[in-house]
């Protein structure tokens, strides 16, 4: 069956700027068999969209679907996690009292090495695949293992279930651990050339997946391999991921491991060592940033490097607080991260709300440029974070993040829950935290998703117009 | 019906020390008729029981109704929340870009004024009620509004619906707000008395429902009031609630408005003003307690007084990371509060979540005492301060908390999501974010539950081996 045309009508909201929603009440959004958007009809109800919008679309109204967001629903654009590790999912919530390194020794590396099993990476993958949809996330960077037939996999059952992805097989040819890393950089280099190879085979136009070069973070790589992806990213165009400044002991280590005199770099700075081997670029997505310093920032700033801010994980794993606003005021775009299972929570809207959270702390240790109540990230930002500037962290900004023309259906249908006159609920109402009594405004409401929210408030998901989860 | 008898069988975990759970694997537990704990058998399956432990207790096994605790699913001792707003349940979430002194002008005081509408009160009363059991919070300590009969209907509610529950009508004879106040000490005290009577009829030995004396914080009352609320709780042995050092402008507030010519106290600490009114107790539960001077955490400590730590709360408003590992080091004993509305979640265990989280925002500030590590806290120590400590914050010590012979059975049983081999999960298993595979450990399993765990992993609770909720 020939995909159809959609129209959806009802409240729409999505971010116009970093500290603005918009709230487009009684409107009809068309949608074309691609997953384009092709209309947004500012009041406008079914018989309208009918009337005066088919026509100048060509549309036949037999052939359109209606979806409606129901009396106190509302459609949102889908959320963009920009870092996570779909095979670390099992362990989500899993930390003991370790902190970043002894955390990958102890409970990471040991369950990635067991994604040589494929029917074991099937299973994770699936769960983490149907997960992620339940909570609104449209699209995800993933990083995978080192394993090229189980990152193949990620990259079909994405394909498959429809959701927007970015798969990175980690490149590591460098201990730790030695039971779990490439053989050599020849190695690291060909299977990702490998894995590249298949995506591309699976979605030659990148119209839903595409690969992501990925070091796994500057420790498990030597310089050679460093340099090689840098060369694969400027030869291929692809995007790069990878990890920076996450941890103070992480920090002190790559200062160590790659002094000026291997990397040739200006200063023995963390970021430097990315630039020198040419993975700085506009392309790449830089998780944690929690302790650069300026002049690290400014020079992320200048290659257009983004950031993938990774709250849940940062508080869990005590690497520190990140000084979000510091790196908007210096330009650099921003999105939010689960980070599974560094991050315990597969859901942006936790990231979102955490990222809302850790900005006070960042208050309370004077951290703000600008004066200290500046750190503070709104509801709003932080959503903006979560959509629009997620969108924009991995090279996806005129393509999806908010509903405009020419932007792709990426979305989800939220509802919250209606506390009835004599303080009950209506069975099957499915529940969730959010209880509207009926007097809020709807900036309120909103506040009220983004605090108690969770998958229960997202009735639907769509991407590129097709449905790709729905609430039972 | 009489009361039955109640055979619980399966794995039981509950705090046996602050850093320490213990796992019950294969126990029975037996509750009487009153709701009291009279047997807990290692090793023993139901026949067993019947076999052994029945003719023990004199029980006839027709009289006795089993519940078993699934392969994955346990019992644990209900929540007890420390501190909870019920009136301002509605506004959980809203906050707009305020801190304490202007969000209870902006959005506390006037939804409390509204209690004096009894439908309003009801409504709202009978849906915080049912969302807390359904979190699995088997006793709470609620401040109320000034309204009598509006507190009255709460402990009403709280009675009928089985939630153990501490009342407090709250005491505020000064501005600010001019509309939302008692009218002098004397109408504050004459309130006081009169819902402390009301609710004395309703539950005359204190078996499920208990006053307690509420003066809101000390900036809301005049130091008569003070002093005589602190009279009356000499008087009549009722435990005492109040907030202390939440806020830095609250703190210098404080210190303006009590001077020590005016309270005779020995400094003009904010704990000094309590202290001299005589309502720093071994009865007293101080919510917040965030930036108490080391004097302050000395007098505190001296009077037995105890700390509902409310870490939701405090980073929303912006109001601090409370020191707890501190608190704890001087024997002062802690529990968890919801704090709804300043605390965005009715949920005890997002409480403890955040407990564990903000204690690493505590190391990152370098608050802790000796050893800045030791400031975080653990999950098996969040969850001993959302039951345990929080019963002996409350003054239940000997009666809930933990299972043993003698106390009472306020317990939730608790399930976990199962992930197939094909990654997927049963039809109808209740959802939630709580996923496992099948290989983690125990201590494992529980950590994903305070990471990731919400109502939908709560299936069943009961206060006094009454059932009070069940999910659907």
């Amino acid at each position: 069956m020939a995909p159809r045309n959609k129209l959806f009508l009802g409240l729409f909201i999505h971010s116009t700027a970093l500290n603005e929603l918009e709230y487009l009440h009684n409107t009809a959004v068309c949608v074309d068999g691609k997953g384009t958007i092709v209309a947004v009809e500012k009041d406008c109800d079914e018989d309208k969209a009918k009337q005066t919008v088919f026509p100048r679309l060509g549309w036949v109204e037999a052939e359109v679907e209606v979806v409606k967001a129901e009396e106190g629903q509302f459609f949102f654009p889908g959320f963009i996690d920009t870092h996570i590790h779909a095979p670390q999912y099992p362990n989500a919530g899993i930390f003991g009292d370790s902190t970043l390194m002894d955390w990958l020794d102890t409970y990471t590396f040991p369950l990635e090495a067991s994604f040589s099993d494929l029917a074991k990476a099937h299973r994770i993958y699936n769960r983490v695949i149907r997960k992620t949809l339940s909570h609104g996330t449209t699209c995800a960077a993933y990083y995978a293992t080192i394993h090229v037939p189980a990152t193949n996999l990620l990259a079909d059952l994405c394909h498959e279930r429809g959701q927007r992805a970015l798969i990175g097989r980690v490149c590591m040819d460098q201990t730790p651990p030695a039971y779990y890393r490439d053989e050599s950089a020849e190695a690291s280099l060909a299977a990702t050339r490998a894995s590249i190879a298949h995506i591309r085979a699976l979605d030659p136009t990148h119209s839903l997946i595409r690969p992501i070069i990925t070091p796994r973070f500057a420790l498990s790589c030597t310089f050679p391999l460093l340099q090689q992806l840098g060369t694969l990213a400027a030869e291929t165009g692809l995007p790069i991921q990878t990890h920076i400044s996450e941890n103070k002991t992480e920090i002190t280590l790559v200062k160590q491991h790659f002094p000026r005199s291997l990397t040739g770099a200006a200063d023995d700075s963390y970021a430097g060592v990315y630039d020198a081997a040419g993975l700085l670029t506009a392309r790449t997505v830089l998780a944690h940033a929690v302790h650069l310093t300026e002049g690290e920032a400014a020079l992320v700033a200048r290659r257009g490097a983004k950031v993938s801010h990774c709250p849940c994980s940062n508080s869990a794993l005590g690497s520190g607080a990140a000084p979000v606003r510091r790196l908007l005021d210096r330009g650099i775009g921003c999105g939010l991260g689960t980070d599974v299972s560094g991050g315990y929570s597969p859901s942006v809207l936790e990231a979102a709300r955490q990222a809302v959270l850790v900005s006070r702390h960042v208050v309370f240790m004077g951290e703000a440029g600008g004066g200290r109540e500046r750190a503070k990230l709104s509801v709003e930002e932080a959503l903006f974070l979560a959509t629009r500037g997620g969108a924009e962290v991995v090279g996806l900004e005129g393509r999806v993040g908010w509903f405009g023309v020419g932007m792709e259906w990426d979305a989800q249908l939220v509802g919250l829950t209606v506390v009835r006159e004599d303080g009950e609920v209506e069975e099957g109402d499915g529940g969730g935290d959010v209880d509207v009594f009926g007097w809020e405004s709807w900036p309120d409401r909103v506040a009220k998703w983004v605090y108690n929210g969770d998958d229960r408030n997202t009735k639907q998901v769509w991407v590129r117009g097709r449905v790709v989860h729905t609430r039972k």
